[in-house]
């Protein structure tokens, strides 16, 4: 059982600073996120990209926010459950909760706050009707480790930066690529478009497009798939595979939050704006993009406010009755879990006479 | 009369981030501030000391995170009114206002946000009875232009950075300088205390600490003043000066906004927290450190979440009957009025097969 002061669901941006102002009130966090690394959609998605409207940066990488954070959080040692979702809650009888994930791992704290994001995102699927029964038997949504590849016959469906850059990546593991497309364009960065076509031309990557694929077959794991042209004449192509990957892209879902006995509005977790960011489950907040309220900005500068405020109100739960004054780091610094302290250097006091 | 969109009284951090949350909306600004620069306290009292709680800042000095919000606005050109009090608030029958400086420079705006921080600073002055005769007869609580002094006979009161400074710098202007101090210790940055040991040494400014000035004299302008010792048997000084000038620090004043029939509470503006940081005149908001509401917490990066949160309010208020469609500036990028445009590297689409 993993025990903490806050239990933060979510290591997006929202999340991550959560732990600084946690820290700064000296509480102690552990953040839980499904994605394998902490960042979110920042890391997962758009890492490249820039961002205009952080305050104080005219431009800034989103990979790059993301690692200025964990700089910052870094003196207050919050522990990190990845690669799993949050499965349950459960609200035991003095209060605390125990926050559950889909692999078991069980986590205990007397503060929750959802920093969801947009939700857990889910691979998009393919409409094959069949397809569930060879999932993790030959069919996955996204490739945690490329080694399971080695040597095997593998089909990678899609069209943008994603199933470009699997497909490039894996001609050197598998003994066999194919990429599947719907369409005959391409849309990724320029170099992968490339890259990808050079390979083809090299027969190093057997590429079917204006085709997707419409059939998955195996007797306990796949075996083969059908692809269907959109050239009539041409039919269809059966293809002997270990593995078929369709890489279709992440679709944010709420997932089992949202059966969690929360009050929900438009996919999102209704909150109390005008004080301190509370869902209805007392003791459970919702930071970020993943919480709604009058007039709500799903932007990362909010949840940056919105944890700040509901650190202050997680620390009256869990120190009842203790008056917390608050300090600006200007003046007395940061004091780190790890020892660590940083401040203003200190202005002397010095007799002119000496 | 100035005219402009949303007319932001203080530019300090809360306010220049408000002209990019503005910009991205088309909408114009305009500053006013009492100090002669921007960026408020950062720029005026701290420049050099470090913040530790700025989102994605790990480490940032206060004099960057203004010279980075400077740069991050830079294409929404705001117009700026500095050195400037806004003194009076107007309401016009259209409900639009008319802000007027201690100067008698006029605003007009449909829109006024103040985020005027601890309020406008003031200067602390020495109880010496009739002081305020010679205001600017002689005597001056800040220096901003030091070549005024030059030539004169200037007496500067004070025991820190300010001070000190101002002293030593005054000693390659001024045709004397006296340092009064009522202390023997000096409270400032190392180096200048050393520099004004080693001036005073050199006999470049007189010196006298554990003493001080009660007294100003002259015709119509100063003329001299009297300094008295804590030692007894010393007595008083006779000094004939030119410039008198106490540097005892600014101390924060919510000044003539205070009588703009705003609801104030310990000393700053009530708020609508829940929706919309609106005060209770309509048109009127108050952001940042001015302002209060449950749960405040005057932190620089709330005034940034206030400021976007008011100006999609005021979008509705300048543009009534209006929809807008919040855009994200990492999908749409940042158009300036200056014709500038920062954006994404947007991906192609290409054929593989070409």
């Amino acid at each position: 059982m993993i025990k903490t002061d806050i239990l933060i669901i979510g290591a997006g941006p929202t999340g991550l600073f959560t732990v600084f102002e946690a820290g700064l009130l000296k509480l102690k966090t552990h953040l839980i996120d499904a994605l394998p690394q902490p960042g979110g959609q920042c890391s997962e998605i758009y890492p490249k990209k820039p961002i205009y409207d952080i305050p104080a940066f005219p431009e800034i990488l989103a990979g790059d926010l993301v690692n200025n954070l964990m700089e910052q959080i870094r003196p207050f040692n919050a522990g990190f459950t990845l690669g799993e979702r949050a499965e349950t809650l459960e609200r035991l009888d003095d209060d605390t909760f125990i926050v559950t994930t889909n692999k078991g791992t069980k986590h205990h704290a007397p503060v929750v706050v959802i920093a969801g994001g947009l939700g857990s995102f889910e691979p998009r699927k393919p409409l094959i009707p069949n397809i569930a029964n060879y999932e993790d038997k030959g069919v996955s949504y996204m490739i945690k480790d490329p080694e399971v590849y080695r040597d095997k016959k593998v089909v990678i469906a899609g069209g943008g930066d994603s199933a470009l850059d699997w497909a490039i990546f894996l001609t050197n593991v598998a003994s066999e690529v194919s990429l599947v497309h719907r369409r005959n364009e391409f849309r990724g960065a320029l170099d992968s478009v490339e890259k990808a076509a050079e390979l083809a031309k090299l027969g190093k990557i057997r590429l079917f497009t204006e085709a997707e694929v419409v059939s998955v077959q195996g007797k306990d794991t796949l075996e083969a798939v059908v692809i269907k042209h959109n050239d009539a004449e041409k039919g269809e192509t059966f293809l002997e595979v270990d593995d078929f990957i369709p890489l279709f892209g992440l679709s944010p879902k709420l997932g089992p939050i949202g059966s969690w006995g929360l009050e929900i509005e438009k996919n999102a977790i209704k909150v109390d704006n005008a004080y301190d960011y509370q869902t209805n489950i007392p003791g459970v907040y919702a930071i970020g993009d993943v919480n709604t309220y009058p007039g709500k900005l799903k932007l990362i500068l909010s949840g940056f406010h919105e944890a700040a405020v509901m650190c202050q109100s997680a620390y009256q739960r869990i120190n009842p009755g203790k008056r917390y004054v608050m300090k600006y780091t200007t003046v007395g610094g940061v004091e780190g879990f790890d020892g660590s302290k940083k401040e203003a250097k200190k202005e002397v006091v010095q007799s002119i006479l000496a």
